[in-house]
């Protein structure tokens, strides 16, 4: 069985590239995470996407995603705990639901490179080998691009180098001596705590039509940001933000 | 007059947005950099993108790019003083050849928020203030995207942080700490020279049909990259390439 996991690019209905257009094509069942959170507005957005550029010939599964614990005390034992049983659920449903000469989709918001646990648990349902299956990704535009093209940002100084991480890391990357950083999935804005000055470029729900930026001096756009993200979570049930953070010069 | 940057993708005809078709079709005016580097096969590939994805019914302008030191002693100062060079031949063009009301596009390859200059040049252009200038900017899958869809890989270790360079500051990096990096701009296989044990993905000329990708254990692995190099050199007359390092568990 094929299975093809698309970037779908941060939300906008056509922030996906033309090959993951064809690539959605090509699909006969979505299999689609019942997430539980926020879910009417992304089910929405997502069918949005699926209604403005495909035929609308396939049928989709949801599959209940498993309990995670948020909060764990060993993240990454959690996460791979999680990524696991994730795995088996789909691999039922793969098992039950599909037939061999099907193509199977996954959508992944922003880029399956980014963040992102589709390949691993695809990954894993490869190597648990009950099913025969090859997959492939298709690229997308990460919110974090969106977030450049906002704010018409370089995200590299000249010449010099980007960190990635996660709001649960900034603290330790800025210890280490990073001065770029570009943060995900900090729903906490971490970046509060930092010392020292920064410039910050932030941005939330981008690619909706409910997206927020704000940027500045940290210390002097912190409230401002704060609102911005009370009317995103208002406007549509979610708010997924992300932010340049620069050392002031 | 208003001016577009509008991400293209790495290089394959499919690999930009919706958005980004939808931009091309809004531009009067191309202004394109004559590099003067493999640039038949360059051109050839843009005009396929517009010729597949347009009407055709824009005007192009090439610009002949200013000369750039590619070994200056001072790189910050020589590479400011090329962007200042650029922003003067472009303005001049724009100033004698576009009409007011029209829209300017400036394809970019990959996103215009990684390792371009085309920001930076058109700031230096609204700055100087002889135009009256707005733009916005369409965000593109970077080749690095690409690169990681080839060899299905996720950039981050679970929660962890990606590194993002050039081959010019690896060596300062990995000094640092970092131990998960995507290497950009490097055509000199920098990595070539790191201690320690590496794993490398390593793809050159992705989105074209001569596309190359290499994935392995560095020092068994330099070989078959030099090999692939050289194959996709020959093959379209230039090699633009990339790759994660990742330092062996």
């Amino acid at each position: 069985m094929r299975l093809r996991l698309i970037g779908i690019g941060p939300g906008g209905p056509d922030d996906l590239t033309v090959a993951a257009v064809k690539a959605l094509e090509s699909v006969d069942v979505f299999l689609v995470a019942d997430k539980q959170r926020g879910v009417d507005d992304l089910v929405s957005v997502r069918e949005q996407i699926l209604g403005r550029h495909t035929t609308g010939r396939y049928r989709t599964i949801v599959v209940p995603d498993p309990p995670r614990d948020r909060a764990p005390e060993q993240y990454g034992t959690e996460v791979r705990d999680w990524h696991a049983a994730r795995a088996h659920a789909y691999e039922a449903v793969l098992h039950a639901e599909v037939r061999d000469d099907e193509t199977v989709g996954f959508l992944v918001w922003g880029d399956p490179s980014l963040y992102d646990s589709t390949i691993r648990v695809v990954e894993r349902i490869r190597d648990r080998g009950v099913l025969d299956i090859d997959y492939d990704v298709v690229p997308g535009v990460s919110s974090i691009q969106l977030l450049a093209a906002r704010h018409r940002l370089v995200f590299n100084r000249i010449g010099g180098p980007i960190t990635i991480t996660t709001g649960r890391r900034l603290g330790t990357e800025v210890a280490s001596g990073a001065d770029n950083i570009v943060v995900m999935l900090d729903g906490q804005l971490a970046c509060r705590d930092l010392d020292g000055d920064w410039d910050i470029w932030w941005g939330a729900n981008l690619g909706t039509s409910d997206e927020e930026a704000v940027a500045g001096r940290l210390s002097e756009v912190l409230d401002a940001i704060d609102s911005a993200r009370a009317r995103a979570k208002a406007a549509r049930g979610w708010v997924m933000d992300t932010y340049l953070l620069r050392r002031a010069e």
